[in-house]
């Protein structure tokens, strides 16, 4: 990370979302800008208290924080906070059992993936950037269905079950968790292309003012309806929030100029510039998406600046 | 534990020796008179960080430091004496592999064994009370030819082997802790009776004035020839110290005084005197020794004194 990095700990990125919300991919393009050898990652799974066997025997949902090591999960980031190695347990989401811990040193920045990442005041507290996804509700399911049936070796009817089965827990553990994200992202198909599941997926980002987000208005004066917009809203819980609006149909220059205003703004990042917004489409092959890019851009850009100081810690 | 007990966090025993030292045998009767849901009981092993395989591929000894996470231990043991729990790692001695860790919460006695356990002065810091056993060499390879032979799978050829390939690491890494013990107990068969290996062994206790120790003068005064010394003698770093010696034939009712005595200097804990000296015999019937029973006394008499806030903390 940049060479006049100031603070002089771990910067810590929480992305919190229901499975399949796209939080890998998210944080993927991040570590890659930010340099993989500069970053964990992290997932909350790993904390998982029970193995799937047990969750079934128990009745219990893996979004339940009885089903996970809450307290040492708060434990091993703020170890790695204070710049601590830990031996970190780890989850096997193909075969479903816990196995051998690995040791896991921290690094310039940590990016905790997972269900419950922000469920205590004390996980909280030790982020420093807070994300919660919430991608529309049917793209998720699409998103589900490829994965785990591609990678994780479910049948579609065993993961419709599971969605059907995680929907009260849902709603009980990881929904009260949206209103402590700096930032909500939500990608979601254009309205006339409702079967869109990739680069043509619009993404809004909720930007809470518990961080001070980057002035985007040089690119907004630019140019009116070109797929970027920045509006103030209400929140779904009525709070005043700006709500900003980037179209996968965005174009390319226009997508280039918002990227150059937010690289131009930490400047001692620049030597870390490249591609982002890649994922993996349908067919598994690479694709890229501006919505995705500009994301994890803007994401990157808190992570730098609170890497560099500007931000109270 | 006593009702009285006055210090506020768990009080760590630590016993180290080489493979088959009687580590856990004298640690059950501690654990036992403490009242096993107040005892937490640790092996350094659970945290190789190679497993057997691994450590054979590396040409590494299980005794070298650098084939553990000796800074994870530093850790849990510093958790655990703060009162807070770990995941802690699962070293198989049967399969010799690692596996799911377990969550432990701190009791208010933990008991820490194992091979690296004075390793580094944070890991001699964690503990309050710290054993070395060095058996007679001979009787040792009797008692790990009986133990690996008959739990962990190996033949006696196997044994041998790992002694005479773990002779090198043992001077190396285990011996230098011997100096930073408060007590060295080494069992030993009596001049006469060189193939003992079990009730009739004599104990001999190398005690440091690091500690404490309870004044056995009462005891000493009422008769000379009885089975039970007290000698002053020069350690072998040259260095004075007392030498108590118990013999394997020490009569009953000596024995018993001496027990007497000890209770009597801890009564805040009389009431969890029970039968102490147990062991499994050659044939792996239940035996009692007394030298066995007399060692964990003294040394349970350390802990209830800890414990009470009668030492330096």
């Amino acid at each position: 990370m940049p060479s006049n990095r100031t603070v002089d700990r771990p910067i810590v990125l929480g992305v919190v979302g229901d499975s399949a919300a796209g939080k890998s991919t998210l944080a993927a393009g991040i570590a890659a800008v930010l340099g993989p050898d500069r970053v964990v990652q992290l997932s909350t799974d790993d904390y998982h208290r029970l193995d799937r066997l047990e969750r079934r025997a128990h009745k219990i949902s893996a979004l339940d924080p009885a089903a996970n090591h809450i307290d040492i999960l708060e434990q091993h980031l703020r170890l790695l906070r204070d710049g601590r190695p830990i031996l970190k347990p780890v989850y096997d989401h193909a075969s479903g059992t816990l196995g051998r811990p690995v040791y896991v040193e921290p690094r310039d920045f940590i990016i905790v993936e997972g269900l419950l990442g922000y469920h205590t005041r004390s996980l909280r507290d030790a982020h420093d950037v807070k994300l919660y996804l919430e991608p529309d509700e049917a793209l998720r399911v699409k998103w589900k269905l490829r994965r785990d049936c591609a990678e994780r070796g479910y049948t579609a009817d065993e993961v419709m079950n599971s969605l059907e089965l995680r929907r009260a827990a849902r709603r009980e553990f990881l929904e009260p968790q949206r209103t402590f994200a700096d930032i909500v992202i939500a990608f979601h198909p254009p309205p006339d292309r409702a079967d869109e599941t990739g680069a043509h997926l619009n993404v809004r980002h909720t930007l809470r003012p518990t961080l001070p987000h980057p002035d985007l208005t040089p690119v907004l004066d630019a140019g009116g309806k070109s797929g970027f917009y920045l509006t103030l809203a209400r929140d779904i819980d009525g709070k005043p929030v700006d709500m900003l609006e980037i179209a996968g149909d965005i174009d390319a220059r226009r997508a280039r100029a918002l990227e150059d205003l937010l690289w131009s703004l930490i400047p001692e990042a620049n030597h870390l510039r490249t591609d982002l917004g890649q994922f993996a489409d349908d067919h598994n092959r690479t694709a890229v998406s501006h919505p995705l890019a500009l994301s994890q851009l803007l994401v990157t850009y808190h992570l730098v600046k609170a890497a560099l100081g500007h931000y109270a810690v």
